[in-house]
């Protein structure tokens, strides 16, 4: 069997969905590595599967999971693995996927105990550093509100380790939406002058949360602010000015998903 | 007064400082932007800035406060600033500093209570965020042991935000160097298998602690792990196989910097 190469059609149009513009037209985007390929298969996203020769040898049982069940798995050669790749050395197995995110209504209708609300997140990393925390520390969900970065670029599939098939994510770009739909669930801000200390939050924490993130540069909007029930301050003791993003939210909702185990195993 | 340009052999030799062995060579590095310039003369570590006219313009304090100090701060044209910058906009303002690491007996003289020891970290952006993460919860130092990425690489520094300048850091390959000197000290090390759950460590987290995060694919070689007081599991709720290495710090160190806090309100 000859390998597609960089010329072939159908190789040619799915590198295209590096671009976030042929992401939206198309509904697709793309995962690479035996990780997020193998969440993706689990989660029934995969619509066509790349593989180079030496990933195929090593990766065989995905390979094999997706022509078994109906997909198409085209070899190709290294000079197309390189531009369906996101990477400086790409891992040679490339899923093209249909998009993971769900209406916002479904999120909610699950009755979320916690959930990760980033607010016009901006660095692909981040969000995808968020999704995984989200997923590790047993959130119910992400929703991405505002104007953020698109949690299908190839940097957030990345980060997310498989985490962006693993958990409901919605997209919404108005705030006030998304604001509005979160009923019956405590809204937390984080906040460098939050009135709340996180060291004494436990009390507040074990019933159904939802944690709002901001932009790396700004912040939360005042107005997102005011809306929120509690404002919470990370505590910092030394020199720093802040922790980045992915780290706050990691200890937020790590000391969230803790106060609620703790709730449950008291009640 | 004339710009120095890309040409300029100062200009020249600093640009050199991105790479390892220059650093090596010289014991000089870079950090750019006006956050980790002020806190790079705040700390005394400064030797020579450059800056834009623009840069200049909007930092005219830095520059001043450099140029009172007695230090050399010479205007580049762009194409220099480009060259000495380290992002794809770098903000055309650059300091050459000394290198900030201390011998690890310093660091352990100081009868530290909470340290972060980084063993065989690859990333650079890791790097950075955890001795960040260890400034914000207040620990003593981070030690880098083993076969550790350089602190003193462009993007640890950019993703330290200041706080490669704040705290003591120390860098020893030996392994064993660093764990034969950490007495009167606990070592925690991290582990996705570990014997205590995160959740009910707090009693064992209010003395004195050093936590081991291993590197990013492999984590801790079992001779650490054997050498540790306690391996630290943070549970796992979600599908997520594990968190990545500066969210896990974030979360031990947050934790242990407040079961210190609360221990010393109680006694």
């Amino acid at each position: 069997m000859e390998p597609l190469t960089e010329r072939t059609p159908r190789v040619v149009s799915s590198v295209k969905l590096h671009r976030t513009a042929d992401r939206k037209k198309t509904g697709e985007f793309l995962a690479e590595g035996a990780n997020a390929v193998g969440s993706a298969l689990d989660g029934g996203h995969v619509s066509e599967l790349f593989y180079t020769a030496d990933a195929g040898a090593r990766a065989m049982a995905l390979v094999d999971r997706a022509l078994k069940s109906g997909l198409r798995a085209s070899l190709v050669n290294d000079k197309a693995a390189r531009a369906l790749g996101d990477t400086v050395t790409p891992p040679g197995l490339v899923a093209v996927c249909r998009q993971i995110d769900v209406p916002l209504s479904q999120v909610l209708g699950a009755k979320p105990r916690l959930l990760a609300v980033p607010i016009d997140i901006a660095d692909p990393g981040n969000a995808g550093t968020v999704v995984r925390v989200a997923d590790a520390v047993g959130a119910d969900g992400v929703v991405f509100a505002g104007n953020t970065v698109d949690p299908h670029n190839g940097k957030c599939v990345r980060a997310s380790a498989g985490s962006l098939f693993h958990i409901p994510i919605a997209r919404e770009r108005s705030i006030d939406s998304v604001l509005d739909s979160l009923t019956d669930i405590r809204l937390f801000a984080t906040a460098a002058d939050g009135e709340v200390d996180l060291d004494d939050a436990d009390e507040l924490l074990d019933g159904p949360t939802a944690w709002l993130f901001g932009n790396e540069a700004h912040g939360l909007p005042s107005s997102v602010l005011a809306r929120a029930d509690h404002r919470i301050r990370i505590p910092i003791q030394g020199r720093a000015e802040s922790l980045n993003l992915a780290t706050a939210a990691a200890i937020c909702l790590y000391a969230s998903s803790r106060a609620q185990r703790r709730g449950k195993s008291i009640s």
